[in-house]
């Protein structure tokens, strides 16, 4: 159970969290790069708190699904790992992967190509569409049939079967230009390896997997638990290469709003495009919120305030 | 007492730590920038964790006293805070204060102009040079005496005396070109109020501080306590605040090596080119090595991987 | 006849300019990034002066062709603004032309996308790739065959038919990953508008285009004679069309070496990465020199000090 | 006698050309960084074209003084070279001069400092502000008193006493926060040698001057006749220098507007923030225009129009 003040009740106070955060929604604005997004209902919100013993704490819309977009670029890093764990020996440590893609935050917008030109085309860190460019070309040589391994590790952690979307898969395929041009200039500097197509395939599938705040609670809950999938036992990946994970949210997982949250929120957070954002909290819970409207720095308005407030109101922070 | 593995001795831990992270040191590099650096002897090495309760452990040199450098950003920030607090009103919570210094990690070196000039004078965070001028250009507006106050605050929480070398002064004095320039350019978009060397004469006092490693042990364990100087019982600042201080500390404080360190070490850090780092872990203590040797980021060498095999072994981590 | 000093020869003055320049290639290197550009054989020395008159010079390899690479893109400059003149009406000044793509030298590496994201992707000027690129994009839109229209005005100035080596237009077309980056860049900003594919059908045929130093000396003469081509009498684009691509050449023709060339050869100028330059004096004449090896910014080596040297014997410079 | 169409009188052209050209000041805006700038009467408008054999033709305020600001970087490059020239030896060539400062456009504004920091504190050319101070610099070494050796230049080549604007030297002063930054910044990189205060001193003085279009016109005129005072007959630099001179005010004279002047103006410039802007062209003519609005580009708007009138009616042009 968790350690929050003890007059405190979760599901209570998610209620509390969701009436106050819901309404911000109205400030910020949902994407509209594609008709997937623009048509999304900005009203949604979807909120859910799983512990580790199973617990599962919800309100609102958190068993719709929506697209995890950039979410995903936490669980392709940790597939990855996976395979690079599995293929064992000097590889183990990831140390590869970590020549071709940095941990540090970037400082400049999530798509920027001018700090991928100057530090020539190794991208910061792999929360940043460059660097999940990298990622992915690590997942189109190291799996069979990448995007399957991706919607089944998913489903795993999720507990149900994960799907994409298809009109996802399209619109992003036709007008992810600026990805294409960073995938083009990681190619000319010799760090993407695969063909450029083939990797924004295994990209734009991921991106279009649809999941509820629900599974995306119970499914980032290894990163607060050594590694381990507390709802199957089974060792996702090791526990030094799940703290790196979270480490990385932590720094790098809001964009050019990392900072902020890591005081207003105080602990490590990945957030999408769709309005999603999770978050883990070692050894206590993993949280997803879900709220279409976006502010300028690209993070969900009212999902922020809602783990602004739980983290406040529930001394969930790692400082 | 801290909740390391029952096994371990933390003294022990200590001895351990030092004999395996010392002989590193020759793998650095110490400054050469000014005289008083370039003559540190590079094979001293002191290491010091104070406890919440006051229990202290150090190794080594942990009592010679080095100049503590870009530390004093931490304790420069956490002074203005305070005099924030204390005006009071709707100042209090230092919205003022951060509209003129952002708290995101800056993606480029520590002394950079790039950054500073596209965001027209307004630099990242507090933890690199041109942030820490903005700092002290509220010091100047906002205390009688700047530089004593800032010694007056070292030498509470050091439970000691504090004073400055005048060689260090003197030498970053005639030396300190770039952090002129930026201090004008920052002048230029009308960031920086007070003329530029009264600034900077605050700047070069605190950099000059001399202090021992377990000082600053002593001294930084207020952020892990709520704000709370736990020798004294003496508010700081308020406990959000120095949850602020911490987080920034985690994502910016040891300059491009920040995410590195989140990962390596776990918990908030603040580095100087003098060879010192100081951490602090919520709830469980502080602690600083000493060790003058850098690495290329510019963080000390020996030191980092004493923290980092200090946090493995004692499982201090926040993630 | 031209206005030299009275006692040089001119063809004696081009054969000491040979003899003199040739060495120098030693100190270059050829390309190498295409095995057609690396198979160049360094030695190869051409230099062809052609007066208005019709009066041809030529010395060492003028006869022998090369790729003309990027010197192409005067040419493709200028069968744009001949699309657009005969377009008429409002567009005949070019004005639409010059949204897209600038006219002011960039000061960065002609193959940079820094700039280009900073200026979202409205290139500098049509000499780097970028900008290249959009005049080809123009090329698509205006010519029921662009590469068919570009090799039928390089035949026309030329006096001759001009082909393409289709070695280059393959290996060109499997390593132009930078090219496609800029390409998919300014599309990500809505400046480019066809397909990517097409457009850089465009620009490597162009590129691949085999013509010898004396057929560019006589294709080249138009921008120097108010755009009527002295050949035939015909005018190939206006007059202040004709000298604006002369001024772009000079400011902008050889990469970050046009400032220098403005100096040390005095008249407007465009290189390419196989070593040819072209050049042309305000009515007096048509020159191009071709030797592979490129000097450290990308300009022919010994092409450049050849010009120098005639420009400073024969007294051809505008300043 | 100018080579102009036989059809036009050049004193009816210029009245001609002021009618039309003036209106256009109302579209820009005067410079207002310092009160003697703001105070400018923005309707004064001056035109003085002055040929070799010293027929001098002017309209307007042509005989009105103004502050002529960044004009000055031209003639203060020209001091630094007659230096290096009477420096004699392996110096005469001014190389020395061309590692501290480049002769290539900038394609950034007149006072960046990013391409400064990324090049290592060696500026692009002379004509922006941290290219003048390194010129300054020299004049500080080279000369027993820059600023008198200045103004002595000037009332030479003007034939007339030129005094400074003492209220533009003092605002100046107080407010060149910018540039103290890039003086600073090159310091750092130790390409700035003397005291930055005695550097900006000089700089100060330089664009204090206050001229006439009339004697900036006469005074230009050296440029275009190989560096010989058509009045005088003194070899005021090398011919080879003069060309230097030139080509670098074609190239980089008017800032980021550059390539739009070789286009529309078509010979080399220099433009000032007062409003002034001076040109020569080679064995015709030096010319000045003074109108103190501003474009956005910080050229004068009604002077530029204007020496776009004159180069298109009279056919004055290089290319």
């Amino acid at each position: 159970m968790l350690k929050g003040p003890c007059a405190v009740d979760l599901d209570r106070l998610l209620t509390d969290i969701t009436d106050h955060a819901r309404p911000l929604a109205a400030e910020g604005a949902v994407a509209t790069y594609i008709p997937a997004l623009a048509s999304a209902e900005s009203d949604r919100f979807g909120l859910a708190v799983v512990e580790m013993d199973g617990t599962e704490h919800a309100t609102g819309d958190a068993d719709v699904p929506f697209p995890i977009q950039s979410i995903s670029k936490v669980f392709a890093l940790v597939l990855a790992l996976q395979k690079i764990e599995s293929a064992g020996g000097d590889a183990c440590d990831g140390a590869a992967l970590w020549e071709r893609v940095g941990v540090e935050p970037s400082g400049d917008p999530f798509n920027s190509l001018v700090q991928l030109e100057h530090e020539e085309g190794v991208p910061r860190n792999p929360m940043i569409n460059a660097g999940a460019l990298i990622v992915d070309d690590e997942l189109v040589e190291r799996c069979d049939d990448a995007r399957a391994s991706f919607l089944d590790l998913m489903s795993r952690l999720a507990g149900e079967e994960v799907t994409v979307d298809p009109d996802v898969i399209e619109q992003e395929g036709t007008t992810g230009h600026r990805n294409m041009a960073m995938a083009y200039l990681m190619s000319s500097f010799g760090n993407l390896r695969s063909a450029v197509p083939d990797v924004m395939d295994v990209y734009v599938n991921q991106c279009a997997a649809l999941m509820t705040a629900r599974q995306l609670a119970r499914a980032v809950r290894f990163l607060a638990n050594d590694g381990v999938d507390p709802a199957s036992g089974e060792q996702i990946i090791s526990g030094p290469h799940a703290r790196r994970v979270a480490a990385i949210m932590l720094t790098c997982g809001t964009y050019d709003a990392s900072g902020q949250f890591a005081f207003d929120v105080g602990f490590p957070c990945k957030s999408g495009v769709a309005g999603g954002i999770v978050g883990a909290l070692a050894d206590e819970l993993g949280v997803c919120v879900w709220s279409p409207p976006l502010d300028e720095k690209g993070n969900s308005k009212a999902g922020k305030a809602a783990l602004h407030e739980l983290s406040e109101r529930y001394n969930l922070t790692v400082f």
